[in-house]
């Protein structure tokens, strides 16, 4: 088994026995990068030199009694959209082609300063509008989509190029590539993370959070990630557990809620089998299933997106004013369109939002978790502009992608994406669990018991 | 002197003691309302056979012992603007002619559970998207407004006929006819109370308050209206002490900030002079002033408007399509201007007011109050559309007279309106205390020091 190929849990133990140099480790993922990148493109920048500098480093650090804990050597894939110091940040756009921000995002300064090692900028959808990934193919299938925004990360993870990748969510950016390759993804309750140094798609959406190839990953991760920022106004001041502690603890007892409507509308019959088997595992694992309505699932698109277009072109108005013709036509055409909402139609979705938001929480006094579906399919072929579905109707495939994530970016609810296996031809199936406000760690020990379990989760893709 | 002259906390202890019924207060006052209101109309509509009634239960429970406390048998002017069940709510508006709701809001329910009797509904400027309310006139001249949108509520505090309004403050609502017509009024923190069953008129500026006759009065008001209220989502679950406790602690060793830009840059001279005659006054009290710049002094009007007109236009949208006839021309006007503004425009009012509320927060770094002038002119004549200055330059009425509160409703902070004196046509003059969030008791014991030194606080306007 080569380096790349442990569990971040195991090398951090192989790195702290010394069995392990980070050198090694680094020098096996860049080597795998170089393997897969022809096919994969999922690095719009790969920092191989500063890579190996940053582990011979920690080798230093580690063999002089400084090791720093289990994040110490590790690889680490940043999404384009957040800002690193001295290395260009393009936001996988021509519009920022010379970009080289002056320090980093908080979330990478914090792993980085945990000892991460930064191999290079994972692709995002343009500006993370969109959910496709054009530059990037699906480590399981490469005539595949990895899905968006956080496309990069997701086939960075998935084929072994970097053990955590950082993904961003404002429509389901983390989710929707996490569930397409196959790794874990977590979007944490909005507030949780700092924003700061990450571009911003719609500022009310956005959120900030790790793909990786398990939850205990996650929860590692999140430990760092997490925590009150005065310069990101929507962070709140509420205390950092330990999210990696209890998290075998089991989930007998614990209420799982499952959506009699919504979730399970209009998705492939391979991932409605899949994700009924994984109930019924949580189910022999102790947990009590209740089912529950979702509420204004009329209304979750229609506010989605009246308050995503108009957030993100306000965002963009200036650059669209001087560089219109950088931008790529599906993103200029959304940004333009994002210009013509009326400020009434925008608060009227804020509105919903709120509505949506209360009747969530009252959902959420019978239930301790919520699981459903993550993406209705597998990952869509590259150039496929639509999903066919059974009946003979068709759907856009970036509707189908966000349908099912949506709601977790407008309650702000924590959302834990992960793999509950394949379909025949060998493409990943996803889950996703949903929580409480700033209830993290119940969804991540769902996660956890369901991972144990279930022989699926972790798998690095072949990339043939 | 009748009944209706006494202070609250005077009538409260002479009902107490039952050396006064509740049924004379309240006829008291109800010939009070026969004299004044043909100069004032103050009410949009008066309860008086409820109110005798309301009364004579006061007067019933107080007799068996069943005292609710202070505001027991109190007589309350409710803003036209708040529901109250079965009684004609129309926001001073033909649009709701027929309104009559089923239940009280909040803090109406709240102070008449409390012990407090209803006597009728005050003015608004229609919708309160006014601060003129052209319906009333200002008990110290009637030719002269009282201000608004809560003036039926300052006239009446003033001239006697209420010894508390209720108002509403999105621009200056309660300060506004407060220093108008020489109240006190206070405009709580964004949050501190639930606006719930008060029509809406730019819902993340709204916030509801008493206007009274005096600092302790606006206290023992605040005891009772504040508080979280999970149909609110702007309210916050933070306790609500005793207002009243500790109000006459003086202010020895308090910072008080003095602005050096804005709030003095265009007011009357004897607006000036007496509010800095009432910063000497806290200064013998033993203050310590702090000259402070106020931050973005030239983005105050620009983000108000900003977010107030697309919100009262998504609000009134409906009503507006099949009864616009019935509005008032400027109120229609308005409305009409708001349904035009991008969203876009109105996404960088609300990031310009985060912006302002960092800032302001920085501020309070340094002081723990600010004080400056409320109005910058004494009331202006019924009628006049304009403000004349000494430079030559004029300003619209609506401008002066929303641009020294709006600081108060873009930050959220608390700030009490109280008089300092008269001019020498013998109209009121104020002054304004703005705090920390959720720090009304420290914004209470300023005025409450401050008027403890005045003589001029709590006077009844005579209504010649």
């Amino acid at each position: 088994m080569e380096p790349f190929e442990l569990s971040l849990a195991a090398a951090a133990a192989e790195i702290e026995a010394r069995r392990l140099s980070p050198v090694e480790l680094i020098d096996s993922v860049l080597a795998r990068i170089e393997a897969t990148e022809p096919a994969l493109h999922a690095y719009a920048c790969v920092t191989a030199d500063a890579a190996r500098e940053a582990a011979a480093h920690a080798e230093q650090e580690i063999a002089a009694g400084r090791h720093l804990g289990p994040l110490h050597g590790i690889p680490l894939g940043v999404k384009d959209l957040y800002d690193t110091a001295g290395v260009p940040t393009t936001c996988s756009s021509a519009v920022r082609a010379d970009n080289v921000p002056g320090t980093d995002a908080v979330a990478v300064e914090r792993l980085v300063a945990a000892g991460m090692v930064t191999v290079g900028k994972t692709h995002t959808h343009e500006f993370a509008f969109g959910g496709i990934t054009p530059t990037t193919r699906n480590p399981w299938d490469t005539g595949r989509i990895p899905g968006g925004s956080s496309g990069g990360s997701g086939a960075a993870v998935a084929s072994g190029t970097c053990m955590v990748g950082l993904g961003s969510d404002t429509a389901g950016s983390i989710r929707i590539p996490a569930n397409l390759c196959g790794t874990v993804g977590l979007k944490p309750t909005y507030g949780r993370t700092s924003r700061r140094g990450v571009a911003s798609l719609s500022w009310s959406l956005d959120h900030v959070g790790p793909l990786a190839r398990n939850v205990y990953d996650c929860a590692l991760v999140l430990n760092h990630i997490a925590g009150f920022d005065r310069l990101d106004p929507a962070t709140v001041d509420v205390p950092v557990p330990d999210y990696t502690d209890g998290l075998d603890r089991g989930i007998a007892g614990l209420r799982v809620g499952v959506p009699a409507n919504y979730f399970f509308d209009q998705v492939h019959e391979d991932v409605a089998t899949a994700v009924r088997e994984a109930i019924g595992v949580l189910e022999r694992l102790g947990a009590q299933l209740c089912e529950v309505t979702i509420p204004y699932p009329d209304q979750v698109l229609a506010a989605e997106w009246g308050i995503l277009l108009p957030e993100a072109s306000a965002y963009h108005q200036e650059m669209l004013r001087s560089k219109a013709h950088l931008y790529t036509d599906d993103v200029r055409l959304f940004l333009e369109v994002g210009e013509l909402v009326l400020a009434t139609d925008y608060i009227k979705a804020l509105r919903v939002r709120t509505l949506m938001q209360q009747a969530w929480a009252a959902v959420f006094d019978e239930i301790d978790v919520l699981v459903a579906p993550g993406m209705p399919v597998a990952a869509p072929e590259v150039g496929a502009a639509e999903v066919a579905w059974p009946d003979g109707s068709t759907e856009d495939v970036t509707t189908a992608l966000v349908r099912q994530t949506s709601p977790g970016n407008l309650t702000g609810l924590p959302t834990l994406a992960l793999p509950v296996g394949f379909d025949a031809a060998g493409l990943p199936l996803g889950m996703q669990v949903t929580g409480r406000p700033f209830d993290e760690a119940t969804v991540l020990r769902v996660g956890a018991a369901y991972e144990a379990a279930s022989p699926t989760v972790g798998r690095i893709a072949p990339v043939l």
